[in-house]
């Protein structure tokens, strides 16, 4: 499979004389797959049973003529309004009890058993049929599962769920009681049966509740997932699944979806950022999102929506700059996309997302979007080509786990705290130094960073206790943080040390008190020069610790902020609070220099993908400016005319000759 | 009927034996008429079908023998407990599920047959006795059609008349499922059976039905007072009906809602401005809406409710500074009102509306609001009757459109535009230029205008199109703006042409790009001064037309922000953003300054009301302090005593011969 | 009974084997008493009629074995899921029709009969169980009654309950019509059975009908105290009965719950307080929520849960300051507290108040808030029972009434303007001239006071009026504000006379006209100097009142804001406004500077306990720095090494020789 570029593609919004003049214009964009389908099952089943692939069957060969590979969603994110009218108990009730109705998407709960059978039916019907054609060469599941379902559905399928799910974990209500704390505020049960899922109370949840809820939503979505694709690779077993995921989306853990897809995918709409980001770290929001998406298989993946233009619902996003479209779809290389489908084909004409814009406008007429994904094809496919597959070989990691996020999310300690936000703190310093970093799984391989950042540790089991010992003792650079260490995996505090529990020896410190800082800034003094902390502060207790920097403010002035401790052959930093960007840029200077590709300006970045005797670097500007950027010698052009300075928006690719 | 003054009574808020003095300081004070019962159906039928008519009578029968006529509402606003009682399911139900219940008013669905019945036994009740009255002139429907129902009801009632409506308009679920776009998510219905109202949905609506909602509801509230007003009619073919608008208020087509009535009323309370309006343009927001009003039917008009001083349900406004009360009322005469009904004679010592003060206050007891309306009746009604039924005689127009608003609220694009909004910053640059205007339908006559403003022409037909068309090439000057022609009526997005659609010779250009203003700000240059552009800037790419003004930022710099160009005999300019205040005054003095009645300083207007051979010059001083304006020669004063500096909240009345 | 210190005790949070060291840990600090049980009911009856009282009785003897008694909550707060299983119906609903569920607390309908027969089921066993028990030595129902329920249910049971209540109230409907206006908007009811609670209405409410909701489900909490409180005197003469109040909560009138209970107890978290209070006024939040405790019975009283440190459920407070926990445990006393019990002893590992920190952390290691609190205990427990019963002797009272507050809660004027953040504008004022102030009801003894605040007097009713009257005559100094006699005591406007009604010769004016501050500022000039108003200016029509200060702005400047008028053998002041904290202070000088204790620097307070021959000063510096404070000649200090300045947080006490 040699595929670079696609879009997604809707031939049913369009009229079927229409198609070929598409297929002409995408094929001279230089368009190699569509995504089609996830979204028309009335269309493919307009009455239950009666199955009309035909129209697809169309577009898909016609499209085959002009070289174009198909990948097919099942269309089961939206159900036909005919279920609905049949089956109105499919659609989900909220945690204040409210029916959502159709008329959008999304409308269905994931665990009905009615719902179900729909799909098997028309799941079985889909596969099969299309299962013969080599024109399709893949399958997507739905579109973005657990999007729009964010604790959504609280029905009684749900909760029969929830309860068969909390059995099947705990065995016993015994168990339960004990694990849920229930002990507390007369919550005990007597048997599963009285549980509910948590919905609207009077006041208060049970946080270890509420996290077992969290993960069973994941795992329902999950299982939902593995529903479908059991059909789908039952009739075509050469075929690959992807499921397209939306970066740090929370609904549903991707380390354990992505066990059921060949490759992830992501969509990507840079857009979002563009008001928020600091110009010190123009572009990390993006990079976050791509580096997270690999991480979920720790593979190469595809970009299965990549923002064209101008989007949005009802408001709308800023229009992206001339340039800036080759850049965010660069950047998505540069981070580990193979292949880049852009959404959309078209600006669709009706519906919900008229203005989620496409390559080509409403208008049909081909202008300066088309253009310029145009030369992003031409330009980029060798490059592409060469360097399919290879990975950016970080000597950092951050740690990422869905568990600490529900936890934080539960009981987030200070009201702006988000357990993203403050990942990204490390994250951003990271990416301005331009440190290659992958975002890795607790069940991940620690062994082959150099640097290893776990943010809030906040519950800790004894299995990743001691792969964070051993990681340390073995030489690595462990950075661990405030709140590490607090609770159980049942999100029960731990009553028997102080903290930061069974790692106290490796960072060689306790905590015995913190602050929240609430309308209060704290600063912290290191070498002399001054920085502000942010929502929260331990107080620490060095053991064999040394300060690196210490409180400059509060009765805790003088007391250290940031340690490190040295532990066997490595050493284990402890960071006792969440750091302002200029305290985490010194920060990573003193933990991670080594490890940078270079230094650039603000909004420039660095990235790298690594072949077995060639790097290949990509040096980004997010800036509307032109930029000077130092090219370190021994850094082939890839491209030619890649003068000084950069011009706003724009990549460069450079590669060096590497190993043996 | 010559009536210029009356108040809004309640008799049954008070003892009988406080009639006669009511009554007697209603005389005094120079009231010809009451509004009474658009709130006392319990008073009136305190069982069902025993009916007590007596109470009102006599208070009729009272206020006749000082001079004072009544005009009577049908107390449906307000369905007594009894009838909730027994039917509770007339109780509305919100998009959200949730029953909306008695205690409050407009507690009722609109379209429930139940409701209607009890309806209609009261109503020909309620007309067969009062209809041969001849101190009775005339009826209101209800109170405030649409007030409290914005979207409200999605019972099951409102669902099965939105689902003939829809029939009734499209014919074949098929033609339906074409013009709402329902390939788009999957979203077809095999039959009119499976629509729902819009309600609370996982994520996402339809703009296509949406705007059929809107418009469905809009409809059902017309019909509803047709409901009525067939009774009325039949009982009393002599009597005439009106019904007491709410200035910009959108839930009901008020041109539609017009058709219906022999003349609009309006309820106007400017003191909800008096917080938000800038110096500049002090008084345009009454100004506003009482030309909306004007332009429902394009005749004068009552006040049925005119603010007489401070008022609030739970919290309350500012208190009308001394001369403010008086300086309302004549606003409303200098904008076309032919007789001002004040809100209300006594504040009421019970209720919601406690503190939606009256002329005279709780104790009974005439102050300076009593006085200050006095002195407003005893001084105008002479001019009143002179002036009754003269129009300003406008040569500009703004062409509102609920249809368009409708249809921007769905999808405002940006975050803060609003349909209103933006139309107001060109009638507040008219406004504040003492230019004239009148706010008309696109059903109207576009031919008497030398300048008409066509703001967010959104959607598109060609006998719309057509009519700009033939505006502009016999001579009239026409501006349109960012949005023009995006949509078809379905609220569809033009797919066969670039924007902006039909119109682009018309204006003679083209728009490819766009860009929404998302925490950024756009400079305009004109004649080497800069202005701010707001929300919205369209990129355009001129053919015929000339750059009247360009963006001085983005990637669009030097591309034209507002073009003109000549057509026919005409010219059309086009404004491709939401202009700023500084520039909209900029541009209104380039196409309309020659229509303006003078110049004045910031917060004082100058009103046309013209007859034959008179005109009528209304200054108005919105401002607290003392203001020195510029009369011009040939100007009569009107009253004596009309020296400069006019006093705060000043009136000033000139005369000028016109005609042969 | 000889009982100053104790904790708030969870046993059954906690392994059997760890109770011995709690309760030696206890004595050690100096715990004289624990709170125990009050959300236990599951442990203590897993199965209907099931009773397990043994772990509770085991606590009990445990803790008796080291001097320790208990107190026992029933544990009604929080029924068990079982219940909730066989019986949802007694789950909550909220005035928007949503069922609350099971999953916090309060989860319960307390007007429900089959809840009731749970209750009474398991609390006649309960008692019955403890009453012998001679190391148990009071009660407590339930916990913080009213605590989660504003307003929130009504169900059916809460509906018939509300109609029973009114038809007490009004005997007949006819009564109910004219007393609630029902006359306004056709409300009138043809029987109780038509009346509804005031559920989510179209739009509007009557004040009248929200009033009487208020009240009424004020009253149910009280009755549903009786309740339990008759079984547990049925069965436990001999103990006393407390409830653990929460300050200036409204849900409940704690003088109307004073009545059934032998003294007040109170919840004291000054940590909300830290970050909104001027530091002017530092230390004045708490102040005032411990005089309100102290005014619901006029007696000293406990502090059941007094804050150990940062607390918070999913967001937490800052951490109290070392220091800070003696202070406001001192703070307490100094305001009649005569016994402390600290919330809670451990933090506990698991449920919704994992960050609700206590004396013991997590870890079960003391650190610095068990040494801090013991110091507390071994330093203050001679003091404390030597002060023990004795009261301030203030010689100024500010009115305090539930009623008022609650129908300014229906109507707050302006949207800022809340009735408790008004009565504390005076009370922040004596507070910070360290003049001993008593919160009241107005049906409390007022000659005792020389100086006599009662603002807000909204509602009035002739005995009302008549103290009012009676006290200024016999020479008292009263304070009436804004917003005096608006209302009869059916919160329905006074129709007869002009503001402010029957006491208008007391203070010596008529109030013709009033304005509200929307976004608008008045200054008041008080012998030159220029003070700021807020939210609100009566226009003030002197008789025979006298200014003391007069607007500086608006049409009414130069007409009074602040009056005095003598009258019999006092005088009446009355202020026309809300004043902001320098006008307050101002006054407050003007009116009482002959009643303070001595002048302090800010944030720091002098506060007094009044024996019969000796005064106690308590001198409580709220600062984080060390204050110079004055000390009278005169006063002895009580304990050693009172030397200035006094520390950050610190506290010193004096006595004072007085009386014979």
């Amino acid at each position: 499979m040699n595929i670079q570029f696609g879009v997604d593609y809707y031939p049913e919004h369009w009229p079927v004389q229409r198609w070929e003049t598409d297929a002409k214009l995408m094929q001279a964009m230089g368009v190699q797959v569509v995504r089609m389908a996830e979204f028309s099952w009335f269309k493919m089943e307009p009455e239950e049973g009666k199955f009309n692939f035909a129209w697809l069957d169309q577009a898909i060969e016609l499209l085959a003529s002009y070289g174009i590979k198909s990948v097919l969603g099942t269309p089961t994110a939206a159900a036909p309004a005919w279920i609905i009218e049949r089956n109105p108990e499919i659609q989900p009730t909220d945690p204040q009890g409210r029916r959502r109705h159709f008329g959008g998407r999304h409308h269905n709960c994931q665990s009905n058993e009615v719902y179900r059978a729909h799909v098997k039916r028309f799941v079985n019907a889909f596969a099969e049929h299309f299962a013969p054609n080599p024109n399709v060469i893949g399958w997507q599941v739905g579109n973005e599962l657990g999007n729009s379902h964010n604790e959504l559905c609280m029905c009684e399928s749900c909760e029969k769920r929830f309860r068969e799910w909390l059995e099947k974990k705990y065995g016993t209500i015994e168990e339960l009681n004990r694990r849920w704390g229930t002990d507390f505020w007369s919550q005990g049960y007597q048997n599963f049966a009285q549980i509910q899922a948590p919905k609207l109370t009077v006041t208060g949840v049970n946080p270890s509740q509420m996290l077992d809820w969290k993960r069973f939503h994941s795992d329902l979505i999950v299982e939902y997932h593995q529903f479908q694709s059991k059909i789908l690779r039952h009739y075509a077993p050469d075929k690959w699944i992807t499921q397209n995921m939306m970066g740090f989306a929370e609904t549903v853990d991707y380390f354990e979806l992505g066990k059921d897809l060949e490759f992830s995918s992501h969509d990507q709409y840079p857009s979002m950022n563009m008001v928020r980001e600091k110009p010190q770290y123009l572009g990390s929001e993006g990079a976050g999102q791509l580096d997270i998406i690999r991480g979920t298989k720790e593979q190469t993946f595809w970009i299965m929506e990549q923002q064209t233009t101008l989007n949005g619902w009802y408001e709308v996003s800023r229009r992206p700059r001339p340039g800036q479209i080759h850049l965010w779809a660069m950047q998505s290389v540069a981070h580990g996309a193979d292949t880049i489908v852009f959404f959309r084909w078209r600006s669709c004409a009706f519906g919900t997302e008229q203005y989620w814009e496409g390559v080509i406008p409403h208008s049909g007429i081909p202008g300066r979007v088309y253009d310029e994904i145009k030369g992003f094809m031409h330009k980029n496919g060798t490059l592409m080509q060469e360097i399919k597959g290879l990975m950016p070989q970080s000597e950092a990691a951050i740690v990422f786990s869905y568990d600490q996020e529900y936890a934080i999310d539960i009981q987030p300690h200070h009201p702006d705290m988000k357990y993203v936000d403050h990942l990204m703190t490390y994250y951003r310093a990271l990416y301005r130094q331009n440190i290659p970093v992958d975002l890795i799984s607790d069940q991940s391989d620690f062994s082959r960073y150099k640097l290893l950042v776990a943010p809030l540790q906040y519950m800790m089991d004894p299995v990743l206790e001691e792969k964070y010992r051993t990681y340390v003792k073995n030489g690595g650079t462990l950075v661990l943080t405030m709140r590490t260490g607090v609770k159980d995996r049942d999100n029960i505090c731990d009553s028997e040390r102080p903290l930061p529990g069974g790692l106290a020896d490796v960072v060689g410190l306790k905590v015995y008190d913190y602050d929240c800082l609430r309308q209060l800034q704290v600063k912290v003094a290191w070498d002399g020069k001054e920085y502000i902390c942010d929502k929260w502060c331990d107080v620490i207790t060095p053991d064999t610790a040394e300060a690196v920097a210490c409180y400059a403010s509060e009765y805790y002035k003088g007391t250290p902020a940031i340690t490190v401790n040295v532990y066997g052959d490595g050493k284990a930093y402890y960071v006792g609070t969440e750091m302002t960007p200029d305290l985490a840029d010194r920060f990573i200077t003193e933990v991670g220099a080594e490890l940078s590709l270079g230094e650039t300006p603000d909004g420039v970045e660095i990235t790298r993908r690594m072949g077995a005797d060639k790097a290949y670097y990509f040096v980004l500007n997010h800036n509307g400016k032109e930029q000077m950027v130092n090219i370190p010698e021994g850094w082939q052009s890839y491209y030619e005319g890649q003068t000084m300075p950069m011009p706003a928006y724009g990549v460069y690719v450079y590669t060096e000759k590497v190993g043996k």
